[in-house]
């Protein structure tokens, strides 16, 4: 499992002028990676306080430093507790700052039964549609040029099934009413309208052949699809490297990239099998112990070489950095509630800004200025004397290009 | 649960007239029922026997006093062992003697993974979809006029998935290359092409979310669907009232009639219940029990009482009357393997013969020759002094109908 993956590198055969265009002949430069073209995502929940004025949280320097993709919460309940009052403005100033910071920004998710507002429940259907599609149009050009990656709707498998709930909400009785696939492309075609260049995600926690027969009925529909979302909330147990590939395999043969959108893995005791709905276990303390954390840090190292191995996968997103507040209270963070970061932090950290990565490295040009540079996919620079040009390595293979020093 | 299914009875206001054309007045007649709209169906793989001039199997009475409609086999692999040498003289011969005795006949499956033929299993993609679509054709265009309706396919949601084999069959290749709603669609086109005037039916065993969410996309790409088969092998137990309706509203949802394909009960210990796939269950002997036999006579008229108060059934069909030959060797006939009927048999003959049904009956007619008949829908004799005259029950309501006795 530590092999290469190779899909994932590639080469440029630079030539390095001196910024009166003449070739930097044998001379030493340094080459660095900049960025990755992967998208290794994380939450940004918890950086909302930096649009109230009170700053990004204590863990936001491990975040950045091996995180480049933020998915930021547009929750419909919380989003616009009060009709008519939507928290744009917020939204609008974290996904800003980690604009700032040179990250992507990902929303999640513009349709979805649950956190679906209680003041739509009672409606009548025509009204929830239109509500829906507005919904959609306003969230997408609201953040346009800031947020380009949408969950556009969220676990339609059990959309118009969900029963989880005294009184069905507005978006299953949506959903059961106009069937799914039409609630799909209702939501697509709203969400394609209002951002024709943003990455447009179906997502879900089905991996069962549900999952499988819901895509093909929306493709055939001929709904565009950019990625494929596909959560791994593993609070049962990983999933380990056969199931991994066997789900990717089964997703991948629709020709879409995948995105591993939600991925969780608990550094305690893995909840109870018998557990159907995560949401319903209840403890009162889920503690992380010190195996917990070994086993998490192997098994992360595992699950990411797996997930990248697979020429399908572009996005692997992880399920919140810090214990603190995490979802249904478990230890699924890579820090601990304290702070301070756990052996899978450390250890993704050493893939991702590691293994994977390209540091700042000592290389010398030929007598022609050339110079060969291999690395992961992603911006790179060159310096030389105090100055500097960028490149990128953009797809596999080997390209050429000439850089002038500047 | 005793309530009747009120959708299922129709009343006649019929005046009667005497071969003459006058009015029948004051006059006694009996009343009866002939046959069931209601499609009571069982297999009819046992009496393949008459095609070969060996006559009926021993309970082929029994079969025929409670059942009105017979499925019989097509199952690739066996109808055509040689490639070119299909069986259709026996199949038509067997489907004549159903007629004969005024049974409706199915045909199944034209399309499906299990039992796809050997010499099929190696061939391009290409020439597997031609020799499917040939074959449906041949079999649906050669059984005209004797077989009206189709499982046009089975286990989609599995098809391009299954794995419980050593190497992929033809019928399994073709789905995974295609897609399943492509396989769908193409079987239907055939079908649909090769006898215009049948119903057609999609036929699974998976009762999940899948199976929704395979129908949705089968019914979005226009793919026009006759009827939907819902397969309930109860092997590992009876599903219960409140499990059966839940199904039922479920496949309810996009207006199609449903058709329970394949109705198993056993009398006999339930299989376990950790055995997925129920072909893995193999066990030397697998008797049935007085016990066993109770409560599957219990079982079966709540579950047919159950399906028949839904008012989106069509037809049920029991999967065997004998024990003998049954699949996986399991107590599942209605008649023991020594020809003598369990309480089952009986029970659900009460219900079909009984109080779903209007035995002959003397009633009288009034002054202008009117009488009214009240019954289950279907096929109705009103006889007079060794004078007879047929009508129906075709709808629920009250229709006025004038007869005269010839």
């Amino acid at each position: 499992m530590t092999e290469r993956p190779q899909h994932r590198y590639g080469k440029a055969l630079l030539t390095v002028l001196d910024p009166d265009g003449q070739p930097l002949a044998d001379r030493e430069v340094i080459a660095e990676q900049r960025s990755h073209a992967f998208a290794f995502g994380n939450i940004g929940f918890e950086f909302m306080t930096v649009a109230d004025g009170a700053g990004p949280p204590g863990h936001a320097g491990l975040w950045l430093d091996v995180f480049n993709t933020a998915t930021l919460p547009f929750y419909w309940a919380d989003f616009e507790t009060q009709e008519g009052r939507p928290d744009t403005e917020r939204l609008h100033r974290t996904a800003q700052w980690f604009a700032g910071h040179g990250c992507r920004v990902k929303g999640h998710p513009l349709v979805w039964h649950t956190l679906a507002p209680g003041w739509l429940r009672e409606r009548p259907i025509d009204e929830i549609e239109a509500t829906v599609r507005a919904r959609i149009r306003r969230e997408v050009s609201g953040l346009a040029g800031l947020i380009d990656s949408w969950d556009v709707i969220n676990e339609v498998v059990i959309m118009p099934v969900f029963r989880n709930e005294p009184h069905p909400n507005a978006i299953t009785r949506l959903a059961r009413a106009r069937g799914r696939i039409a609630t799909v492309r209702l939501a697509f075609e709203e969400a394609r309208a209002a951002g024709p260049g943003a990455t447009l995600l179906l997502n879900d926690f089905d991996m069962s052949t549900a999952y499988e027969c819901l895509i093909e009925g929306v493709l055939e529909a001929g709904i565009r699809v950019d990625a494929l979302g596909l959560q791994s909330h593993m609070h049962q147990g990983y999933w380990g490297e056969e199931r991994t590939r066997e789900t990717l395999d089964r997703f991948a043969r629709y020709g879409l990239p995948i995105h591993m959108t939600e991925t969780t893995l608990v550094s305690g005791d893995p909840m109870p099998p018998e557990i159907d709905d995560l949401n319903d276990f209840q403890v009162p303390s889920w503690p992380s112990t010190p195996d917990g954390e070994q086993r998490q840090a192997d098994e992360i190292v595992r699950h990411y070489r797996t997930l990248l191995a697979h020429p399908s996968v572009d996005a692997v997103t992880y399920w919140g950095l810090s214990d603190a507040d995490a979802w249904l209270g478990a230890p699924a963070g890579l820090v601990r509630a304290d702070g301070t970061p756990k052996p899978a932090y450390d250890a993704l950290r050493s893939l991702i800004k590691g293994e994977w990565w390209l540091p700042a490295t000592v290389r010398r040009t030929d007598e022609a200025g050339r110079l060969e540079v291999s690395g992961f996919l992603g911006d790179y620079q060159l310096s030389h004397a105090g100055r500097t040009a960028g490149f990128t390595i953009a797809a596999p293979g080997t390209a050429t290009a000439t850089l002038r020093l500047g």
